[in-house]
């Protein structure tokens, strides 16, 4: 579905065109096209490769949308850049995917599956002819910053609920519940990893080395995304290894649980097994058994089952096993 | 067995020729020769490698057909190439092989120990000639593509069965089958590891820095088979850490597991431990126990029983004991 | 907050200026400023945008305070360094953030969120105008030094801890509060870690391959920095490792431990149930049964359960089970 | 020992020469010697450093014979190796080794502590003159070739090893001997891996970049050798990989199994605890009590307890806990 | 404490020469001057920076004692190397370290904390004129070579260690202790491996690559020690891998015995729960039981009860719970 479809002259919009009139419009040298497509039917991408001539593996991918994070150059003056964009449903990471193809004086980008969408870049750069007058390059800086600041929150509430795993498992509660979720944001957490790797990779090409032609007049900003990109990477290796270490440390405490409910049973075993042994004894059928007799040998013997278990109860007790 | 042997002029099929007119088509500089060879007896590769003058050390390696994944150059404008290909047999995954000798004007492939093979890219190439006049290159890559093709159903099945295996550990069932699974399909991850690790290695060498001379005029293609492998191999990573954190899970859900049942047990125990206190109690032989000449001391006795059972029971019911 | 603003000239403190003079001073080619500001207004930071010319991204990265570590060059002879600091409070390591920009001849620091500030710093430059004649580069230096020195007591701290766990470890004791510990602990060294490794990164660049203008004159002195990076991350590296196995260990000796818990209970359940057995022969009301009619039958049977008791109580001492 | 010592021409042998003769031949330019040691006495090797005039630290290495895997180049023109050989002596792989001193027209190798020796590679060298006569460096290759096929049957065994062991661990038999041959298996790879690794990297010099004078002519078959190790060098890791996680499903088996055990233990101490009850009740001495008086209380009582057992056991089996 | 103060002209020891002529003999450009120090007092570190001209950064270092090992050129033609030394204490390894200033014509060694000293290597070195004759770079060797040969026998003595431990572990004894010995063991690895690691780093650049201008003339012999570092290096990889997973073999080992304690607690249980529960059912005070009439009846139940028993032991014994 085409979104958007503008010309700009000088920084300002001169106002939306037909998608038929693209290419005259990107032949005027102090002209620049801003082309937005959301998931996209063949024909329109199809249209567009013929207005902006794009190449066909470029096109291929954008139209199948499910691309690994990557940016690559065609020819001297073009790039594609596929970016993904996560999306939380629940309990899972989906995984939205932006296509740009960025030339001299065009940026046409083709999103997949998520929102919101850019109007909101739009619109500021609109706000900001200064800017805008720096054409492709910025406008692809622009994009890519805003789906680099898609990712805090989401590796953020990563955070949170690691936090909030953690006083469950040292709260001893719940341990298999604790499991399952470590397991969820394990997975989460390398979902989110195989977004921003690839990313981190290819990014640093856009400043330090043989920056692209179209990125040279802000490679300053491709580095802060790289800073960007770099400081949710960290967070994502952070995470990744306390989550490891927390499925240890649950182990861990669901052994040492077992043991202390192990113990437990074994002393309300004892107050058990030691009355009956007692009672067995005074249940032995000796002729001679003089307590027999007493005439509070009955409630003697319960008296002492019961002192016994007094004891026995008040020693357990002391040592932490009741 | 020789499965096919055409020659070609301007991007069409001229005929079938005989392996003996070979090397006549091959000298023709407009002429292209594509020969198709499939578990070949070692005579057949010889009169190949007289016809197409093929490195002896090559030659050997497409013999025995069971190299690593590789890619070498001979000279300046012949290659060698050797790409594996799942076989799913079962819970197995055996390893075919696909042996190129690209040069200028020629491709021969060999097969081994897999079907189907590659009539279906023959097909296609045939039917456009404008992309088949690109010579052995695109022939090349015509091929590999196809192999890494095949790549991706087999580890979607992977990632499918990894699913169902964490399915079946959260709903505790046959943890013994998880274990086996879970072992066999790290197994299965490693051959698939082993197919794609080496090859992405070294096609990353025909789109950047010094690209063969035959692959040169499509190099972009390679970039496009590189970035499939990628995403191949990122797939594989995630699955493998995800094995080896279901294998930490199981172990765990195990541990969990047995404690519940020490729990259960012990609940038992204690619901037939107290009667039996009891029972010892009055079966004591003591002269003076009022109890027992009460009219309704037995029932009472029973009762008694029953009834601290009934509040175990419902205490330990509580407590998820039971 | 401003701290400090004072200018220099040829090592010597010409006096306190005020912010609005800066740009005169750092004009001149033989001084040199010295600014300190401390969790700073937005304002205050424009301000010095203004009168240093500061690039307008590390502008925003000083404002926000919140950046990994990291040193980057603005043209030719500019520096914004971001560095952290330690902050111990409690079981937690917090993130104070030292922003630093660097000229020709100027340093502008803004700290964020720590104490102590740097005047030992400058107290100790003032008095060797020799080395403060150096200029930007040495103060650089001087602050950076500063911040890492401030590592190596956080990291023996922590040296300290795991050698407490361990003790506890091996003697037995609370296994519960060492995973704890030992996770906590895991915790603060990740910490550590993201402050050190990427200035480890950085700092390498400061005094091999291409060193930045301004370190040129001094980059014996951040191979210095260097080495104590390398130290204090080498030391991390260890710590690391250690508390992982550490964390394995107690694992151990937790599952030891409920073995030995395990065996103490058999031996105290068989001490009790032997006598049980035997009070059970005892009354069985065989008609036939000659001991019971013996006149010292019923303290022979007590004897005997004693006896009994006696030896196996002596044997599970041999063995270790009591 | 001196093994062999002959001089060749034109890729014939001349014939065998005293080793007093040797520094005439090797003078020669069209000549070519190749000698053999056999765990050398010292004064052996020193004649031959007269000899060839080979560099004393070399000769040093060459004498202790227990080096790390390396090649190492001596002056433009020379270059010493030292390769393992594994010898598989029960259930430990013990290091052979083979030291060579390459130069323009000789090869002395040192043979330590391993049989058989290199006689069928001289038999072959000399029947294929042509070969022979590309001098050294083929001789190198052939003599190196020779050694890396050794390690292949020796990884096959231990793959076969591993497949024994992870039928034991799943058809739950011995797991004592199967960590026993775990940790046994695990070292035999780490020495086949320092074996390799190592060799791995310094074959790679004698075919990419910078390939020593003697090896030029023949490079394309180093590239075969360092083929054949990268091929161990997988397979090495994948077995690693898989003996690690062996280990821990071993683990994993023998805590399930231990559950099991459990499970069966408390199945039949119900099956003999709920008849002590109701024999506990009958036991008990209240007055009145009618089933005592029925002619059939007792088998009733018998048949109560059978019937009893018999359910439960029913049940039991029906939960697999029997 | 100055030990050691010589000078050499021509390979040849001239004589002692007190601390304040150094300078007049480090002028001279034939002469070499030789001088060892041990825990030195700062005055005598201070002398020698005046007398040999040192870097103040170097000396600072050299008066801690408390480096990484490293080796660092100062201007073209100055090193100043930090080496560490084990010192085995018990069940401790402590670092002890060396300092050396190499110059053009000067070895100035400041030792720390270790015996014993290197008299040895000027003794040898001293009766070897020819070697002496090479200059400053080939004592530097010496020393090196000298510190490098004493990690062989303590890494040596950590294999026998482990393999003790293996023993232990498979011998099925004392586990706590094993515990303990890996743990420890694990950890004087950790301080092998900081030792060698960063001095294997920086010993490949004086053979390889820019040489600094010291160690030219004998660049081979540092080689040498090169190959020295990585036999250790390698020997500590292999070691701390079978540490790690001996640590994780003798947790299965502990999980495998209790497995085997609590099968044997059952088997006793079993053996004194069956006869209780025939001297239950005996104890039954129904009227009509036959056997309680029966002149044999009590010496028969106790031989059922034995008969029982001893069916049991042996089927116990059989399955190997006994």
């Amino acid at each position: 579905m085409l979104i958007n479809c503008a010309a700009y002259q000088g920084g300002k919009r001169i106002g939306d065109i037909a998608p038929g009139e693209i290419s005259e419009y990107v032949k005027r040298p102090d002209c620049f096209v801003w082309v937005a497509i959301k998931d996209p039917e063949p024909q329109e991408v199809y249209a567009m490769q013929e207005e902006f001539g794009l190449h066909p593996l470029a096109v291929e991918d954008a139209l199948t949308g499910h691309q690994r994070p990557k940016i690559e150059e065609y020819g001297d003056s073009s790039l594609f850049a596929a970016l993904h964009v996560p999306i939380v449903k629940g309990d899972e990471i989906e995984v939205g995917e932006l296509d740009l193809f960025v030339g001299p004086n065009y940026v046409l980008t083709v999103r997949h599956r998520f929102e919101p969408g850019f109007q909101a870049v739009r619109d500021r750069a609109e706000k900001e002819p200064h800017l805008l007058k720096r054409g492709a390059g910025y406008v692809f800086y622009a994009l890519m910053d805003n789906v680099v600041d898609r990712y805090f929150p989401v590796v953020d509430a990563l955070e949170v609920e690691l936090e909030e795993i953690e006083e469950r498992i040292f709260g001893e509660s719940s341990p298999r519940r604790n499991i399952e979720h470590l397991y969820c944001l394990k997975h989460k957490l390398m979902v989110m990893r195989h977004m921003v790797e690839p990313l981190l990779e290819v990014t640093h090409k856009l400043y330090g080395g043989r920056v692209p032609q179209i990125c040279q007049p802000v490679q300053e900003y491709f580095r802060d995304i790289y800073d960007h990109l770099t400081r949710v990477s960290l967070q994502l290796d952070g995470l990744r290894d306390m989550v490891i270490t927390a499925m240890s440390v649950n182990l861990s405490m669901i052994t040492l649980h077992e043991g202390e409910v192990t113990k437990k049973l074994a002393a309300y075993a004892a107050l058990v097994a030691v009355p009956t042994m007692i009672a067995g004894i005074y249940g032995m059928n000796f002729a001679h058994m003089p307590e027999l007799h007493w005439a509070f040998g009955y409630p003697l013997a319960l008296g002492l089952m019961a002192a016994i278990d007094l004891i026995l109860w008040r020693r357990l007790r002391r040592i932490g096993w009741l």
